[in-house]
């Protein structure tokens, strides 16, 4: 093909595909980001970009997190579970429209550094946060998170509530419905926090409007003993009885499911994000990611917020995702590697709604990173000799450290090591006061 | 009190000290290594390092490595146990004395970097290696690995059999009896690969000499079983009954113990290596760690070798053992932070045998190392606001990237990111060279 002036050429020691390795490779992607090649290296291609050292992936995608949450970092994350929430949610009563976006931007910081080129989010979300998403280059499923009066243990409900929040996400949804950065959906934040006329209400409008649906669900064991004592049955099947599966919906956590429930996700469509750092962290138990894989539900990874995590690190994630059922099973092939490479990126693309990316091969759009393997840690990597060297240094051995470029449809937005979107140091700064006045007004 | 010019003063954002986390700290120590002050900030003092913007605590001590398996990094880890096996003893079966040396260099480059100060290792060890570990300022409990004719499935076994092992080890021992980086063990590899008669005889001439041991205990289930079925004991029982625990010990891996066992380790000072990335990568399963902390085992964390993990940064370790029983046991607190921490370092130099190091405290040598606390993940701290602040950035947010600079006993080792004992960028090179060779070998 000929190849316009406008072209962006990569060339990299090696490429993660959706058919496997590929060892000596090239990306091209046109002026609008579209990729028009991705294959073994030609000669004579006007390469813009050389990252010999480096091997390139699909940009990862986080299915689910609280942005904002990144200004409570660290907040009492060793005393168990009830003194976490309280010291979380006493600074949350106190969190203000500058709070909100000064985490929302430390964030993107973050993800963009380590790799991540989009993500789906609850929180409080206006048009102000989506624009700063948007000057960044990152793509967000954003949902305005909504509780309800009768949410208990939740205090800052003030901003969360009513019908308002309903309205403000089909505006925002209608305003941004062509735009390839942004997806806006509905938040109900969880079946334990949300009563059922208004789920039923939401789930009726998803499906008019096809505004997608982001809640949290089976999270916790006494989550799922409390909605079966209030409603006969398992917060999966409370949901589904609903009608909520009729929309598109991202079920965050889904930790305890029976084998009727993964039979619903499967038979509805839902999407689940798998979190299992914050799963572990919160004492909330293991999700059964293999036989979720098994069944066939939509898969995406995700972090939770960092005062679940404490990073947003996502390679951090997929390793332990591929770990963990290998200990629990005691099977050392119970999770792949390339698996959960694979629901990290393409998986977790078409989960939060965002298809035309995820994978590195014509047609997509350039979401790409470019990671380091000159480091001791990428030493030996054995790239010619094994087809699989590839997936185990991206599934055991690569961190978000590791990320040196971050092209977003074909944006570069992180060019080695440095933002190119974002003020980095000021926005490191201005959460770091926003911290301190958060906690001086939490203690007042 | 009055320090002599040749006195190194570190000043420091916070510090983790044997009482906790201090906020604005100084260390000194003397020209042999030694701690003078370790405390909050004096005026006047004559700072020799200004680290502002890091954080100080003891450097990581490895409870259990293979370092020279460095070199078999990334091979077949994402086939299941027996694939991986196969590959890694088929390797392991063409290395050469240079590919030994290779993987060690490379490994003394990868964990000073990443934090660590001393490892507890079982390999093919020799005066040369042991030399190239005392020039990079490391520390090191070197057990020569041992295996028996009758081991099944380690074809390599005539690096490693015989009585030659034993006379070497008490022929090192004694050389290195004096020096405070090296301590040489024996290195039965385990009850299943080593003859009763042979465990026997080694407890004997440790316990006259004083020679530690070094060995693999209840890894996996199957081992378990194999034993039983053989001696109608434990692993744990069937070493005690050869007076195996006379001796000093460090058993790695336990995963698979009853609470006898655990009764019996704790009765006879048996120190344990907790390894939580490899245990669950190979499918061995979950180290009961609550348990062994409760009854008081004496603890240290490993990574095993980089074959199965695949990093030597002990702070994935950190934050992976303090997270895994919280969901396994669903209780937010059933592991904390800073008893992870503890067990890496105070706990980890007493249990390989280095316990004039492990906390930064007037009297120990200084083992320390220094964080850049600036980066985005570390964004904010809440040093000032929170006592736990620190001990939650170390548990949960750093990693070994974040590391800065490391002094062992007192030598700084690595500044700013430059190892100042090892030309990492010629061993990286080696090792490449290496594993490119043996690979070649291997196929012929």
């Amino acid at each position: 093909m000929i190849e316009s002036a406008e072209t962006t050429v990569l060339r990299a020691d090696a490429m993660l595909t959706p058919a496997g390795p590929l060892v000596g490779a090239e990306l091209a992607f046109d002026a609008g980001g579209r990729i028009t090649y991705a294959g073994s290296l030609r000669p004579g291609s006007a390469v813009t970009h050389d990252f010999s050292g480096h091997v390139l992936m699909p940009g990862l995608v986080n299915g689910h997190t609280h942005s904002a949450m990144a200004l409570q970092r660290g907040v009492s994350d060793d005393e168990g579970f009830a003194a976490w929430l309280t010291a979380v949610q006493g600074l949350e009563q106190h969190l203000t429209r500058a709070d909100v976006e000064a985490g929302v931007q430390l964030a993107l910081v973050e993800m963009i550094e380590t790799g991540t080129t989009a993500f789906a989010d609850m929180y409080h979300w206006d048009e102000g946060l989506i624009e700063l998403v948007r000057g960044s280059g990152m793509r967000v499923f954003a949902a305005l998170a909504t509780f309800t009066a009768e949410a208990v243990g939740f205090p800052g409900v003030a901003l969360w509530s009513g019908a308002e929040a309903t309205a403000e996400t089909e505006r925002l949804a209608a305003k941004y419905a062509r735009d390839p950065q942004v997806r806006i959906g509905f938040g109900p934040h969880a079946p334990y926090t949300s009563p059922p006329d208004f789920l039923a209400d939401l789930a009726e409008r998803a499906v008019r409007s096809g505004i997608p649906i982001h809640t949290h669900v089976s999270e916790t064991r006494s989550e799922v003993e409390d909605i079966k004592r209030r409603y006969g049955a398992s917060p999966v099947e409370h949901l589904a009885s609903l009608g909520l599966f009729d929309a598109e919906v991202l079920a965050a956590h889904c930790v305890h499911l029976t084998s009727a429930d993964i039979d619903l996700l499967v038979e509805n469509g839902v999407a689940v994000s798998h979190n299992p750092v914050s799963n572990l962290k919160l004492g909330c138990g293991i999700a059964p990611l293999p036989d979720l894989i098994d069944a066939g539900v939509r898969l995406s990874i995700g972090t939770d917020s960092v005062a679940s995590n404490n990073t947003l690190d996502l390679f951090e994630e997929i390793k332990l995702a591929t770990l963990l059922h290998r200990g629990v099973r005691e099977d050392a092939a119970a999770v792949r590697a390339a698996t959960v490479l694979d629901i990290a990126t393409r998986g977790g693309a078409e989960a939060i709604g965002f298809p035309a990316t995820g994978a590195l091969e014509v047609g997509k759009l350039a979401d790409v990173i470019a990671l380091d393997v000159r480091g001791t840690a990428a030493t030996p990597l054995d790239l010619e000799g094994s087809r699989t060297a590839l997936l185990s240094h991206l599934g055991f051995t690569t961190t978000g450290a590791d990320v040196r470029h971050v092209f977003i449809g074909g944006r570069h937005v992180y060019a080695n090591g440095e933002h190119l979107t974002l003020d980095a140091e000021a926005i490191r700064a201005r959460a770091r006061e926003a911290r301190a006045r958060l906690v001086r007004r939490a203690e007042r």
